[in-house]
């Protein structure tokens, strides 16, 4: 498996994630290639202080890097010789079986669209994190990808998440909610209410319009959203994933009692850290582009980019995209 | 401070609602003058099974109840005998300072505007919960009175939360914020784009797009938002808090050191569910109406409810109503 990885953008800088690159390396050996694409003294001065062997993984120079503030359609024009750019380019031309990137979303969105291209029918590319419920995870697509959307986007997502979520989530018969301001069909905004008539008509494992306790106690696989709304509820849920772990730390730390009941229940706080952390999963699959694009959190550390990389080597084994191509033809083949 | 209280129409029945009311005047006393609203008979047995004096309280009989899955617009049609209709109405006529009820919210929105009516000038009323935040809480405005907004809603939702944020929450110059998808003013869709210009120049203390992990980090006293999207979420929250709880409860329960280590943080538990309960403060006020409505979660225990009648006494007395109205003239007059 040879995955190509921006190693620049990101908050953490360009050596935390050489570090995550290592560590993965480290982990899976001889099935793993690397492409680091990025500062080339930067990524040698890394592997140096890992004190790592650098001819493990291959070197890519990128003159520039994709800031947070730079216009997404820089990675085409401006900002063709940015990390991103070369690294998205390296993937178009087959260096590669996936990518991750960890430095600006929207210029990653755009360069993936434009420079590897989209799925023959394939409408809007979408984002697809995942987010923990009581049973397992959820999928939510799209989560800011596109702003505007159509119900025959909204459709695509849940179509596109029930393939992911079956093969690479491993979900048998993935149910798909959408997310919307109310259970019954006739809520939510036009583009909620015509989405929700496709999506009960379209042959998926449809289960209604879902809202957030719903997709928290696990009454969906696939939750398929607007890239707006999809926004606001995986920002919402990690703004309150932020207070709640600041609350934890505060009934712990700054008492006799409280240090040695954190002794006490360490393991089991742990495996809840691990259960909502987005660390664990590492980043979200760019899905309806025609190769495996990883987008990784830009505050993501070694661990986080260790594994992303996971997550795009069993997002490439997993035959997604090929299954997306085939079903994106029949579907339009069926209109048509 | 008199109070008129729908006692039906919630998940957990008359009764317990009736007991909140009750603890609400053992608390307040002579200070507090309730009106309960609802069948009477269920109420007298419930104030009976309270072993309470009946004569402390007025109770207006209601013959039928505007269900969860009742149309909106029944509460002014099919059901205007229902304990809703009849307790807008009382209110209306002058027969209490503020309202409250916990039943379904998209009725209690319709009748509040129908009935009672809005503040003369505003455009769309908006229901404006608080939620919990790293050094307080922040109000979120509109949270799902108005699917469809135009940026002078949103332009008068951020007027209306700042003087109830300044007048009931006690915050000096509240900080206002307009949940975006991303913090750059050319974020978001149309009318995210014309609201922040709106409000940038509104003369009100716009400090920009915020998103879920800032909004929770403090950096705004009130979020202003379309009612979709300020759905989406509260709910998000309330769904990973439902996560978060059930995750709390597994590291402490099932073991014999979890056993341990709660009875020693047992108070910093408790100080922590107060702060995210959202029984703490009972409801969320029907901002832009012309007379003090309540909207108590439809889930509310007694505790909730006896809160929501504290908060509706609050806002009654806080001449927020005056403020917004005069606002809101001098706003109008100003642009023409």
């Amino acid at each position: 498996m040879r995955i190509i990885v921006d190693v620049m953008g990101s908050d953490l800088g360009c050596a935390e994630l050489v570090k995550g690159a290592l560590d993965a390396k480290t982990q899976f050996g001889d099935e793993l290639e690397l492409t680091l694409v990025g500062k080339e003294s930067e990524i040698r001065g890394a592997i140096t202080a890992n004190k790592a062997d650098a001819s493990t993984v291959t070197i890519v120079d990128a003159a520039t890097v994709m800031d947070m503030n730079d216009a997404p359609t820089d990675v085409i024009k401006a900002k063709k010789d940015s990390s991103m750019a070369v690294a998205l380019t390296l993937l178009r031309n087959g260096e590669g079986d996936g990518l991750v990137s960890c430095g600006n979303t929207g210029a990653l969105l755009t360069g993936a669209t434009m420079i590897v291209k989209r799925i023959k029918g394939v409408r809007r590319a979408a984002l697809a994190p995942s987010a923990p419920n009581l049973q397992g995870r959820f999928l939510i697509i799209d989560s800011g990808a596109n702003v505007e959307c159509k119900p025959e986007y909204l459709l695509q997502f849940g179509l596109m998440g029930t393939i992911y979520a079956s093969k690479v989530l491993k979900v048998n018969n993935p149910r798909v909610g959408l997310l919307n301001n109310g259970a019954e069909e006739t809520k939510g905004t036009d583009l909620h209410i015509e989405s929700h008539q496709l999506l009960k008509t379209s042959g998926l494992n449809f289960v209604g319009n879902i809202e957030g306790p719903a997709a928290f106690s696990a009454e969906c696989d696939v939750l398929v959203s607007d890239g707006f709304s999809g926004n606001i509820f995986i920002k919402a849920c990690e703004g309150m994933s932020l207070l709640v772990n600041n609350l934890i730390k505060d009934v712990f730390v700054g008492s006799f009692s409280g240090n040695i009941a954190a002794l006490l229940v360490m393991k089991g706080i742990k495996n809840m850290r691990k259960k909502t952390s987005s660390k664990e999963v590492g980043g979200a699959p760019l899905l309806g582009v025609c190769k495996p694009v990883i987008k990784g959190h830009g505050n993501s550390d070694a661990y986080a980019l260790k594994n992303a990389i996971k997550l795009a080597c069993e997002y490439s084994k997993s035959g997604v995209i090929d299954d997306i191509q085939e079903s994106v033809a029949n579907y339009t083949d069926d209109k048509e």
